[in-house]
């Protein structure tokens, strides 16, 4: 078992994925009002078979990052939140502990699962508990929740109703409506009957428990429950004789349990860091009017730019910014470029979610760019090679300024159409080059 | 209601989906079994409020296609389906006919539909019943399947499965195991009791009934059953008295019900598009040697690439493929690309899915063709456009043939990571870029 990690230079905006799909969730909503210690366990012992992958799906990675740290790093944002304990298979051990030190997990401990999903989360109580053996236990807490390691989407106010509800009913638990009519079956096979939609729901996940109670449920149920149950809230009621409070959570509770499911998170994800860039146009007039035409055009993809004529030593804008987008006519700006991937790196600001910087060079005469400057054709790719180990995506893109106002009229939209491509897509693959607007 | 539509140029390869997330389908499984008439009733008259759009989730468009257009596909892609009567709300029914018409869809008729899914289902099915008003009726068939017009991925075997049971039984439903715990809920919103996950399952689509056993059913069922019921085979159970056959079916019958379904499933469409593309070589040394080398690392992306000297005059190979991949030293390629590119269009060849076409220049001198031929990087760029139109993607990539066999192995293997890219990507953003590898 590993103590827990106490570094805590993670990048400045964790916030920014607390919009999601479905609306946004407010900041700091619990402080003040969770008064009592609450620890999170999160089971992540499985396989994965359904999935159809040789790696549990909540290591498989998208966005250069397993899945399971974006979940953590939901936990992480909420102040209220102490202490996640993550459950994992034995084999799984030194890699969660890769995890937790490449991306800076400060409120995680380790411990080993057990073969059902049951025995993990018991293993997971038990790391708060006093009759452990080893190392000295974690600080009880009043109120423990219990997730999905796939579940990655789950939200500071939902979390609060949980724990509210946990506190002063002994258990709660999300549930959702049922997609599907559920039906009991015949053994030959058949239709026996079906249920009654309304009277029924899916208990999903968070739920939330007295550490008391559920630690209790856990010391007392059977065998065959550890072996053959699933469902918390059912041993709360069968072995401490609480019913559970059942709230009904938002769809973005939602569990990540085939491959495709996969995509659908990195998706959220990608449209969530790309609702909004920096625009900076510099103070010269050709410029800054692109830069207003690209605003317009960006808003037609959803997009908010936020015009500013310059960053430099704007720590707090660069901090808060997942999408850069220079526009300049001079070909020095490549190196302020260069001075702005360095700072990015030095605040480590693209530790969690991929950046994008594009600079977008406006050339004023008929002869593009790359003719003229072929060696900062070569830069380009240069700095952005060294940029995309550090998770920043740089691309360039050259606009002809041309004086036919049906070819200015089509290179806007083209530059248009491809910023917006770039910030969405966030394809490493692209970084360096320059592209034809 | 509209006559059936009886064009037939869709394009050679209708089958390219039929390998999808759970195993590839055999083609052909069903004919000479199914020697009985079967039609297809889709329900498609939701809103789709769930989705959180405007638009009805049916109507949502990815790869340049309305989600309905995928659905459809599936269906007529199998030779012993006869009918595929698709309902859709009136204020739709323009938009309908219009799809049927831009994407040649040829055994479909549209019906308006009812307030909730049962009436719109029972106006589906009446549309084989002379009983009807207007319009001599469609042939009846014997096995009518119903469906969802949001779960486009339906296989040929499993339908064929539907089929027979419901010949036999009269009624027959895909089933698939639950993925939440069911639960009871007491009227005050307390946790009543769980259900045993084992005994119920979560009935999914498609369905298949004998016609006049549906027919019937709905015929005698209540005004609640048409307000408040959604499940067909409750209706076969109460009304006809038909216990129907439940079959586990694969879990590419999914159901796109949020947002983040349809990045799912464009994604798995994607995937399955991009697993093989055709590799066009020449017969100089070079370019024969850079081609043995993509191929080797393109398989490391899951892609298996068939190398061909030349394609011109195979319409057979072009019309199999979704992605070709042009490697030339030669500058005059390009007009080859051109020349493919018209054949492709007469052939309507990217009617239902975008197909790639990566231009890749060898350039054998350290001078770059872009700065040579000025002119050509234009005209990659107007026939992009014109492509465009049709829904075929070209990308240029230029590889300079270095001496230095480090900078060469790394070009090679820049080359391979954006022809990847653009493959599995299929963004029309970047189309007539020529990138450098």
């Amino acid at each position: 078992m590993e103590s827990v990690n106490t570094t805590s230079d993670r990048p400045c905006d964790p916030r920014c994925l607390v919009k999601s799909e479905a609306g946004i969730s407010e900041g700091n909503v619990g402080q003040g009002v969770v008064d009592f210690p609450v620890a999170v366990v999160l089971p992540a012992a499985g396989s994965g078979e359904r999935m159809g992958l040789s790696t549990p799906k909540q290591f498989c990675t998208f966005l250069n990052r397993p899945l399971i740290s974006f979940t953590i790093e939901t936990f992480e944002r909420i102040p209220w939140i102490e202490t996640i304990v993550v459950v994992v298979a034995k084999e799984s051990h030194d890699q969660m502990l890769h995890i937790i030190d490449r991306f800076h997990h400060t409120k995680v401990k380790v411990v080993e699962g057990g073969a059902t999903r049951h025995r993990s989360i018991f293993n997971g109580l038990q790391a708060f508990s006093e009759s452990m053996e080893g190392p000295s236990p974690l600080p009880r807490p009043k109120v423990v929740i219990i997730h999905d390691a796939v579940r990655p989407f789950v939200e500071e106010d939902f979390l609060l109703k949980i724990t509210l509800a946990a506190k002063e009913q002994g258990a709660s638990g999300a549930i959702r409506p049922l997609v599907s009519t559920v039906i009991a079956t015949t053994s030959e096979g058949y239709l026996d009957h079906s249920l009654e939609r309304t009277k029924y729901r899916a208990s999903e996940m968070p739920q939330g428990f007295l550490y008391d109670i559920i630690f209790q449920a856990y010391q007392r149920c059977s065998e065959f429950d550890f072996e053959f149950g699933t469902e918390c809230l059912h041993l709360a009621l069968q072995y401490s004789g609480t019913n559970a409070k059942l709230i009904e959570g938002p769809q973005t509770l939602w569990k990540v349990t085939y491959k495709r499911d996969l995509a659908a998170a990195e998706c959220v994800i990608k449209e969530t860091l790309s609702l909004s860039a920096c625009l900076i146009s510099g103070t010269m007039a050709e410029t800054v009017e692109l830069a207003s035409k690209l605003q317009k055009n960006l808003a037609a993809h959803s997009m908010t730019l936020d015009l500013h004529p310059f960053v430099k030593g704007n720590d707090e804008l660069l901090s808060k910014t997942r999408n850069f987008i220079q526009i300049s006519a001079r070909r020095e700006s490549l190196s302020e470029i260069t001075e702005m991937v360095k700072v990015l790196e030095e605040m480590n600001h693209a530790l969690l979610y991929p950046v994008v910087i594009i600079w977008v060079h406006l050339c004023m005469s008929e002869e593009p760019f790359h003719r003229q400057n072929p060696d900062e054709l070569s830069s380009i790719m240069d700095i952005s090679m060294k940029a995309k180990q550090r998770n920043i995506l740089l691309y360039g893109i050259e606009v002809i300024h041309s004086k036919i106002p049906e070819l200015w009229e089509r290179s806007v939209e083209r530059l248009s159409e491809i910023t917006a491509a770039l910030i969405r897509d966030r394809n490493p693959a692209f970084t360096g080059q320059l592209l034809q607007a």
